[in-house]
């Protein structure tokens, strides 16, 4: 495949709109201020083969996570960064104050630094916290009968304007194996599953930049993006691109996995510049502290860094809190061991210090800070299988019923929660995972990489787990941690991350459509009559890829005169069975039979006479 | 990704074998002559991290579809075609007679126009036929009790040597819907599934250059790839190649799809080159015959179409007679229509005549003539869905039903017979048509295009597919035809078809391992285990594409050294779990703790301590 990295771009990010598109805000009705970004396709019309008729295809909506970029009537200085839209919501309900300083020993020392000036994102902003004894979380709200701002503009977002569209949309009845999806999402909808702790939004009071998301069985399906260097460093301005590339072709949230140098100041500018919520492994920084020395981990140490995150405005934080002492030596059979980082960190420090990890002994203690940000656990798999041999062995299983009892006590405290699940899992083990997480975590939103299918294909590994990914969402599961094609031999590009990401987007869209999610077919539907009405502009636009997809139509026609043709290259005008099955349709109508009901009938009265000489000649 | 299609060649065919691998080929017990080629990878050794020493790993062997390409002790010349392995076994059975001159009008119509001398392939060899009243089919032979040599080819090509395997293989017990997969393949197991139906060896008389190889739910997965152009004319070269390349990244067979000029040509040379079996749709070539008009069709031009093609040497027919004149307005209502090639141009031939098709009237007498040749019917799948919307309709179903009638009367003529079906299935509905299958075909086996599990993303429709294959070749299917990333957008390149079949075979593998196939695993095993120990050749090599995995690996680190780094560049060296999970076995291991099984033991009892103390502190 060809790369193609070179979109225009405006201070050093992508910003070219989707074409044939139009950013669009839809308000709200409880909340009039929330203004939600969605997309509208435009599409050419039908003609009618015969009479010449012109008929108008209704523009499709689709989700957008892409963020203010796509919209050019929005200027973006990534120096500023975004628009601050959660800002006043959150001001507004009273329970926030604005800190004077950061409270982090660390945060303060890298402010200090003056040789940091030069990276330093340019801080306009206080950081946020909760008033002593107040709890922020969208949990918290949700039980006390609260519908946020966030929750309404979730209803909408979630909705896609589905009430709109005038033809009926034909959809298949889903198999969703027990989950509660409604016809239509509403706000109280999204507040009652926040409240059962089924769904987690995951916004910190310090991150306002972002647009409200869910993830929870009950909605779509979404799909996180990870970034973030490890041995070499890059610009800033790359870093941002790099969330901004991710959330473009349709990240739900990205993980900022960064180890190298300056990563305070670096996520400082990612969050700052992205729409969507950022999660992080505090544990990787927390080592970078102690100079990678898994040992001198300490509580204080993790606990700073939980705190100066909060403070930027991290929106979740993988905790790998499930990984005992006692489990660890269930993990020395295994053909791969431990393959999880945090995981891997935690069981080192376990047995250096023979001590149950600080991450479970201190577990209220983290909730007690999450609240005052909301800022939500994904409570990390530290012992998920790393190969097929070691797949839903006992390790991973011991770890997911500890993940479970942590999710309790997390709800005690009203901190939002979902656990991470899978890595390596055979076709026929996937639901065993989804079963026992929805059993032992009360339904909490299960967040899961891959699974990988196989171990045989590195290179392709994308394609290994978005099979599993396809599944195990299909199943119950919320989010989908994307794998790319470089995963296990090196560091994704910028083609690697467009290739991950649109992969696990179409495995979201297979698994909702699966779940029969109301309105998830409306665009398949859309696509493929244009793919039938040969309008391959429409086609290409209402795709996942716009871009990939003209690009390849063109690579063997690439003539303008070729994308209203009504026959491809891969069969040529004679052999192209849409445009026979058109002339069927015609060669029907020219016999005076009009629409298609007609068709079927007329068809049926003629063909009438071979069922009853017994066309079956062979029965 | 880079394109990288310049392997080294000779006579323009790709040659180069893979790397550290080398074909083998094991004899047979019951017919000794046999020498089924498989492919041997060579692994490095395992260093303890510790002791230092040095432990051998077996080689690992695997299937092996390249044919003869890879062996470079074989000479090879394009215009000579392959060596005919199977000539002698064909003979020896004493059912057949070579013929003075070809059958078929048309063909000798070609054979005597001196203008095609410049692009025939220098025929060497006359046609074979069964001796008349004869029925030279590996059905007709199974049923006798008779295990012929390329059933007892089979038997030893689809074990892949698990007995030799010492370790014993760790693997999951599958999920296998009901299938009757033994341990062990043994060649009577091979002749009871053909007898019975359920499985299928395509290999005509007239293909005596092909490895034999069956498809069936108890076997391992197969995959087909599809060539042909349509527009453009390609150089006979490029179309051998085209075949040698699809095989060499894992094509179990190979479908000739033609619609271009000097069909018949091109399709010598692909034949006489192929080492797997050659599938076609002869309605292309017949329609091509009356210049692209379907209603000019007739059965006399078809009839001479199916000879031409059985004594040129192909393997399996797709023959679409369950297109009824009936199914047609079933159709009507369809969001695409009709989108198998040959279904519309069926369906327009018996509008347009207002007659059942005759493949519908004349089964019996295609009967006839594929079993002189032992020619295997594929029997089309004309009203598949081209869309989500359309998937398991009506037309779909009633022709399936159709195709279950036609089994029964192809296995009556004892002629070899499997079904082709899905296209576009959402997630939930795939097992609905591998179980209808099985029911209305008794168990014959099942060839699917996908399923596709959405429409919305052209330009990865090898991945919407490649999903929806590894569930319905998990359920039972038998072969998956494969799509490539060009699909309802353009002709595929060589990329794109490397592309496809490597999703192709992973996908078959998933669905293998989901089986429990017996040996499945082994590969996987090998593979995670290398990449445990950062055996960074090995893992490459493991893998179906080492050259693409070598590719990525060194885009990030290319140093040589970096190939036996204990890290990549993914999280560098302090961030490596699976060095930090090693790190925590030598610890334990330092700690007089020496094998796994102790240390599990000694783990336990110093974590017994917490267990009794209630480390479960939040219980």
């Amino acid at each position: 495949m060809k790369k193609k990295d070179t979109a225009p771009q405006q201070n050093g990010v992508t910003r070219n709109p989707f074409p044939n598109s139009k950013k669009i805000y839809v308000s709200g009705t409880l909340h009039p201020q929330i203004k939600v970004a969605m997309r509208e396709i435009y599409l050419s019309d039908t003609k009618d083969s015969i009479t010449g008729k012109l008929t108008q295809n209704q523009p499709v909506t689709v989700y957008d996570t892409s963020g203010p970029y796509t919209d050019l009537e929005k200027e973006i200085n990534i120096h500023n960064g975004l628009e601050r839209i959660r800002e006043a919501w959150i001001k507004d309900r009273g329970d926030v104050e604005t800190l004077n300083e950061f409270t982090s020993k660390y945060c303060n020392q890298r402010l200090n630094d003056a040789s940091l000036d030069d990276l330093r994102f340019n801080l306009k902003h206080k950081p946020k916290r909760a008033v002593k004894g107040k709890n922020v979380s969208q949990l918290h709200y949700a039980k006390q009968g609260i519908i946020t701002p966030e929750m309404e503009y979730i209803a909408i977002r979630e909705n896609q304007r589905i009430d709109q569209i005038t033809e009926i949309a034909k959809q298949h009845k889903g198999e969703n194996f027990g989950a509660s999806i409604p016809d239509k999402i509403s706000p109280e909808f999204v507040r009652s599953e926040v409240a059962r702790g089924r769904a987690v939004i995951p916004n910190n009071i310090n991150h306002p930049e972002s647009e409200p998301m869910i993830l929870g069985r009950n909605f779509l399906v979404k799909v996180n993006a990870n970034i973030g260097n490890s041995a070499t460093t890059s610009s800033i301005e790359e870093e941002v691109e790099k969330s901004v590339w991710a959330c473009r072709w349709g990240a739900d949230t990205i993980m900022d996995l960064s180890t190298g140098k300056n990563i305070h100041e670096t996520r400082e500018w990612i969050i700052r510049n992205s729409p969507v919520p950022i999660g992080t492994v505090p544990i990787y920084q927390a080592l970078e502290k102690v100079n990678g020395v898994a040992e001198d981990l300490t509580w204080e140490i993790f606990r700073d860094t939980l705190i100066e995150q909060a403070e930027q405005g991290v929106d979740y934080f993988t905790i790998h809190a499930g990984v005992l002492l006692r489990y660890v030596p269930m993990t020395a059979k295994r053909v791969t061991g431990i393959v999880s980082r945090g995981g891997s960190i935690m069981a080192k420090w376990c047995l250096a210090h023979h001590k149950e990890s600080f991450l479970y002994t201190h577990f209220e203690d983290i909730c007690e800070i999450l609240k005052q940000y909301d800022v939500a656990f994904s409570l990390g798999d530290g012992l998920r299988p790393g190969s097929i041999a070691d797949a839903n062995d006992e390790a991973q299983f011991a770890e997911l019923e500890t993940l479970g009892e942590l999710t309790k006590i997390a709800r005690k405290h009203d901190v939002q929660c979902f656990i991470e699940g899978p890595g390596h899992v055979p076709m026929h083990m996937i639901k065993e995972n989804m079963d026992k997480q929805l059993e032992h975590c009360d339904e909490a939103p299960f967040y899961t990489l891959g699974p990988l299918t196989t171990d045989i294909a590195p290179g392709y590994d994308h394609i290994t787990s978005g099979i599993g990914a396809a599944m195990i969402a299909w199943y119950g599961c919320a989010v989908l941690c994307y794998v790319t094609p470089k995963e296990h031999l090196g560091l994704p590009n910028k083609n690697d991350v467009r290739e991950g990401v649109i992969t696990y987007k179409l495995a979201a869209h297979a698994a909702d459509l699966a779940k029969g999610h109301p309105g998830a077919q409306h665009r398949d539907n859309a696509l493929s009559k244009a793919r039938f009405e040969f309008r391959w502009e429409d086609q290409f636009n209402l795709g996942l890829d716009p871009e990939k997809a003209r690009e390849f139509h063109d690579e063997t026609l690439p003539a303008e005169g070729a994308k209203i043709a009504h026959f491809c290259s891969m069969c040529g005008p004679k052999f192209c069975s849409m445009k026979i099955s058109q002339e069927v349709r015609d060669f029907a109508a020219e016999n005076d039979i009009v629409d298609n009901e007609v068709i079927a009938k007329g068809f049926k009265e003629k063909s009438k006479e071979f069922k009853e000489k017994g066309s079956q000649v062979y029965l």
